[in-house]
């Protein structure tokens, strides 16, 4: 099959192509509930870059190269193409979106719900993904489409949705209709995030951004109040909450100060939810004490969650803006990717 | 001052009229905290009939007839007239709505928020309520009222709305945007009931009525499925719900048959909410053990559930239809109560 | 192999014998998770007998006796004999217990972690159990048992144990130290529900029961307050909690009118949980909205809750009277169990 | 009546003498509800140390030094010595603990159940506390003691040991039987929490201290495992933990490099509470969502949190080491603590 490949890492992430389109063996079923997906879309993701920069080497590729080549893509939907002999519940050809995390299945983690806890394998972080015309998975990470929803359109719920929608499903079983919520960031995974909030619960959203265009985008998601980051945010959201602050923020930044602004306008006993990474968090053991704050990470979401949001996105409560590129194409959308130029979600087409 | 007294108990609700407009000794002030609320509008409630039937004798008047003459009216908003020295954050004229209960405020299930079940007071069921100019309460029990909310416009939601919504809030709670509710009885809580669940969680939302009006009025308020109550309506709900039932189910009505249907629409594992009253739940215990289904009551709300609901309230997100009556016409709002004349909830404007 | 066979219902139970010792064909491996157990104890249930009676046919047998012949039991614990080509993380010999559901682990039930509610076949009800040499199962079903227990003495644990535990960490999920639990009925199940709220929660423990013996068994198992059960229990109850009822009330008997008393000693806003069956739940919908109480089903337990309990059993924590009857004596145990003459659990030993 | 007097800060701890016992006004009932203690005991505690060294300031006296001269002690109990005309269920005699945050009652932090949350004073830290013979309270912070307990034995409960009791329980209730809980420091709040999740989980608990005797206290408090604070203590927790690390790590310590052990030894998916202050937390976000663990402020307790610490107490289930010290020696005391040379807590009797 067709695949793009990652062969080198480029810390500085300045090489002018990072992945190469070449022929590789396709995948193949070894175990009785193995699943090979024909892709119809697979999602260009902040970590790939992340990949090929090499941030993740310590945590997936510890003894330095061994990992690549490797074919990237985590953010899978597509068509059954052959089933392992055991695989009950789907055919050759349904449409279906693919749960990152490939699991047995039989941990106490899974067992529990938590999939995303379990050992396993994480195809297009450590081991070979969906940039590419097929992708081996089980039957355990497979959701059926329903004819509303075509791969290529939802392949992004996959990941950057299901990260999303957990941590602001986490927020609205806390939240109240007088008390307020506030989300850092409306890009890629804030926009789906403030959806979330908005047909989950019936508090006031308060989205904070650098960009007009983003505010733009969040109202009409259903942000109640705008606030542009100028600097004064964390006052703003206080003038917008009694002085207080709010029951909860959803930081999809993480880096350039935002830590530090999101714990300081979230509300006493309130919770300050991790999602964007970048910077460190630095608090004093005092303050965490005196106002009881949480702060609350987040790592995508079960399969029975991506259920979850496939129905929201199913009923219309919940869109995804996506950019769609050629496989061939995959560079130029890491390139736009990185140079900012993605509105929404960028999703290769094979 | 003037007020609709009740003198007599009519078993049969034959009487030409229930209650007599008269002068009485105004409210005063004893403690230090009592407040005397100047009514806007006192909600006439199915309760008030129950009331002058005779079916709440044995829990507020279980002597006899030692509690008459009564004042009814336990759905009260209106204008603070008289604070006591030491009530702080009100002074008069301020709009408030009442919460119904009156409590100290000490025992253990006020002080971990249940005030609903606290010892104490419930004017309008046990002591004199607002079919009358003044009311007096406690200012534990006042809410302040936004501008944007009139007391003769939100003073059912005193007790008939609140009802609804903690009911709904308990479901919204736990419902999941791939589940389903069902309410059964889209009339005066129903239909606010409906409206809280779709501020609150994302489910499907399935109506079941006797009336296309009812059914109609669910739909603006919500509803993604309408069942008309023909019979088949456990069949119906199984149908919209992969043959299994549903996660919630909301039973507004109590009698003629719904509390085994409710049960029947119930989908294992799920809950049935009692909420109207009249007939008794009769489940075999094999049942309830092989579904693991879950049965759960329903009393009024607390105070801080009726901010939420007035949060919901100001922001439009709830909408409540009320036909008014002047005071002196307290029996035609209860006779057409009675006849089934009321769309909504009436209410009495001194 | 050898295998205790249930030829014909006896709706009376007055049959001589119910079970017939015969070779019947060894179980076989077909899907790649398969998994045979060398029975090394399977407890005589309850279930069991009225699996006899017949009462499970409506549910396990529709169309009359095609289930029949059957191999009942449900609680197994034994050795690993053989596994699929694809079980991993055991091996022949491993000490294992038995989760009495047998899924497929995919739908959204057990992906959610709540396998009893996930379709799928419950061997000794609805297909061949343990009465036998060898059981069919999968190895999503199997827990790995410490050296410190032994299959013999804690097969019981898989079906009666599992219950008492779910129903009573529901209930010490709920309650606080300054609140209290009534367990009705000290028996097989009561005395290991007992066991479980004293390890899981503060809350103070009444305990209630026709029989001496049972009570104090229950002392033994950390109960507080001992009640008989000569009529007024319910009063009892109430002098014990301040006349108001308990938080929790777990009825492991549900018949001979333990509903009814259960639900009346329940404080308001507390919980009944179902546990035992056989009579019918009557309760007034006005009752259950006046005390906002609920009604708690309860079914079997989750893999994860099989974990937990065998966790506790190791500690010491939960400790299950058995006695041991040869496989050969299965008749002798059903017997037993029918005339009240096993205290604890009986165990069938191949 | 006599008092013992701060009159001055003492940033490095180094005056010979703190506090002044002299003759200051007796405490006068002023409003309705207002109460006065005749003081039992006094709890001295670090945090009267830390008002001293004047860290306190910012939040208690931003002027400079305004709020001097004060009657510190905030964890006190005694006998209503008088109540205001409108007190109920209290009368002249009666033995009290009294929780320490003084507030209205009416705020919406109030009326959820979260006291501490609520607007008012904290006696001892920002208006006069109980090192002296009488205490100006209100009724809402009483709760009556049982005859088990003697004001002078229970005073630190009302403080140290709702705050150890708060954070135990909010890591009991999600703490099940196969998973473990650590704490860090076995001192005055870490040997109460550890009784606590004693008493109200089957979690495994690990205890980790510098100090020997501290560990033996830990194991007859309910330890089940007993870790040296040698520099391996990650290490060795994750070694009783299958190398995953704890669900729940309760640090009582919070400087000298806790922070980062305790989250460190804390399971992907668990929480770590911050109990203990001093030094900064500084963690990656990358790794807050990686791992999904969650870091939880603590703030003292509830008033029915406190009712329910003294449910365990007044059953034993909860025992509290403390040494008396006459109010005239109160520099005594503050010098022993400072010092290292109360086992327990340090309580000033009058």
């Amino acid at each position: 099959m067709k695949a793009q490949v990652l062969h080198h890492y480029d810390p500085a992430l300045t090489a002018p192509t990072w992945v190469t389109m070449q022929d590789v063996a396709d995948p193949k079923i070894h175990k009785s509930t193995d699943v090979i997906v024909r892709i119809g879309g697979a999602g260009v993701c902040r970590t790939d870059l992340h990949i090929i920069e090499g941030i993740w080497r310590p945590h997936t590729d510890p003894t330095g190269s061994a990992l690549l080549p490797l074919i990237m893509g985590h953010e899978n939907a597509g068509w059954i193409e052959e089933i392992g002999p055991e695989v009950e519940g789907f055919k050759k050809g349904d449409p279906v979106i693919v749960h990152p995390k490939v699991t047995g299945g039989t941990c106490i983690a899974c067992r529990r719900g938590h999939d995303m806890h379990g050992d396993g394998k994480f195809p297009g972080l450590d081991s070979h993904g969906g940039y590419a015309e097929y992708l081996h998975t089980a039957s355990r990470n497979l959701i059926a489409l329903p004819k509303t929803l075509a791969p290529k359109d939802v392949a992004p719920y996959a990941d950057a949705g299901l990260t999303a929608y957990r941590a602001a499903k986490k927020a609205a079983q806390q939240l109240l209709p007088d008390q307020s919520a506030v989300v850092i960031g409306a890009g890629g995974l804030g926009h789906i995030g403030i959806q979330v909030l908005r047909a989950m619960c019936a508090a006031r959203i308060i989205v904070v951004d650098i960009s007009d265009k983003a505010l733009e985008l969040a109202a009409m998601g259903g942000a109640d109040h705008l606030v542009k980051a100028d600097g004064g945010e964390v006052e703003a959201v206080k003038a917008l909450t009694g002085g207080k602050g709010a029951e909860a923020v959803l930081d999809f930044v993480g880096e350039k100060g935002t830590t530090k602004k999101g714990i300081d306008m979230t509300r006493s006993a309130g919770s300050y939810y991790v999602i964007g990474y970048g910077e460190d968090i630095q608090v004093p053991t005092v303050d965490m004490v005196i106002t009881e704050k949480n702060i609350i990470g987040n790592l995508v979401g079960t399969w029975a969650e991506l259920t979850e949001l496939m129905a929201l996105a199913d009923r219309g409560l919940v869109e995804l803006h996506t950019k769609h590129y050629a496989l061939a194409d995959a560079n130029q959308a890491l390139k736009d990717l990185h140079n900012g130029l993605i509105k929404g979600r960028a999703v290769l087409v094979p």
